[in-house]
């Protein structure tokens, strides 16, 4: 983990960006901790800049609680290397959406299998790296971004003990069995009137989750209006379950 | 209304039973208010007798908060006069459920229709009464009980100003017209594996709410099941929209 800049932002939150081999990412604590913090990991869509005024709101809000908050890029995003499959999926996806047409199971496999695939292993690596951090302690939260990744996140690595998801992404079939083998609490978002997303396969994946402990919050709005409400139910969940 | 009886509960909640006319009702307040205290409804699928632990947790919760509470007895249920027609809807239903069949629409509508006809003045009177009593003021919340009595009571009664509606009772075809007139915030619980509500027409009826802020929180369990969680966010719901 090699850092490449530090500042100190005005509400007693340190920010450090920093790069895990090729992969850029952001690390965010409170200033004012005294013991080793808890750590939420920030998911997101891919591209760190563009997203970054909403990941450095949600690592505020998240400080504010007492939280680390960290993320890093996603594979074929932002300053990484283009990942052409990827591309040419995410052409397939606006074209059928645009012509108003069902999207296809293999334009969806071929968007997010493999980013899953990639991304999974990179995140636990992070993990790794921003938990042998003195001032990070435990336990870890996962909130946001990629649904896909964050089931596939919440069922292979033993150290993410609750989710927040974002039923904001299509979800590939293969998912939906994944979805079963899921115990930690999650929290689920959905913003009602998404036209980027499938509300009834969010609503079946809700179904499919398999853990004892999970809430569906659906809001109106499209994809970013998810209200401050929300966002603030979602917050208090990971408080109640990693404190 | 005639109070009929009188008691402080252990934590500065008055409780005091009353009629207004043939129909019982419960009133609590908070003893430490200074102010005229905000009201909340609370709904209840009927016999005040069987729902009193339940409802007197809501109303402790309430007062917790500052609210005052106010419930009264429904048509055909508790001490009040059986009703026929209603038994029979009733007897219907538990019968189609039990032979796993379908419910037609004529038993629902029976089961619901008249009910709503007829309790839905009766609240509004109650509300009349009690916000004539110099300890409650206003707004007023209603929270809970049958989802086709809140729908009613939100479109007709100008007073409440948001409602928590549980989705946990078979709605008529009709409901889902006037669900749209609906314009006030409402915040709507589901028990995912409620065994006699039917899930598919629940989400629609959220879908076919007219209100620009609605929340749908749907959690796992049957219909008696809802999580303390759930129950906070609910009311912490009411206290936004409320004070």
């Amino acid at each position: 983990m090699h850092f490449t800049s530090e500042q100190r932002l005005d509400d007693g939150v340190l920010e450090r960006e920093f790069t895990l081999g090729e992969i850029p990412g952001i690390l965010w604590t409170p200033t004012s901790a005294s013991a080793p913090a808890p750590l939420i990991l920030l998911g997101h869509p891919g591209g760190l800049h563009k997203m970054y005024p909403r990941l450095v709101a949600r690592a505020r809000h998240a400080a504010a609680e007492g939280f680390a908050a960290a993320t890093i890029e996603l594979p074929g995003s932002g300053e990484r290397p283009r990942w052409p499959a990827a591309e040419q999926a995410r052409a397939d996806l606006r074209r059928a959406l645009e012509a108003g047409e069902p999207v296809d199971d293999e334009i969806i496999d071929a968007l997010i299998l493999p980013l899953v695939e990639q991304a999974a292993p990179e995140w636990r690596g992070a993990l790794d790296v921003v938990l042998s951090l003195p001032e990070i302690g435990g336990p870890v939260g996962y909130s946001g971004g990629v649904i896909s990744l964050g089931i596939r996140l919440a069922v292979v690595e033993p150290r993410i003990s609750a989710a927040v998801l974002f039923a904001g992404s299509f979800v590939p079939r293969a998912m939906f069995e994944e979805a079963r083998q899921v115990t930690i609490p999650l929290h689920v978002l959905l913003q009602w009137d998404d036209e980027g997303n499938d509300r009834q396969a969010a609503l079946d994946l809700f179904d499919a989750l398999g853990t004892k402990e999970k809430t569906l919050h659906a809001n109106l709005g499209g994809h970013t209006g998810v209200p401050q409400f929300a966002g603030d139910a979602a917050a208090q969940f990971l408080t109640r379950h990693l404190k």
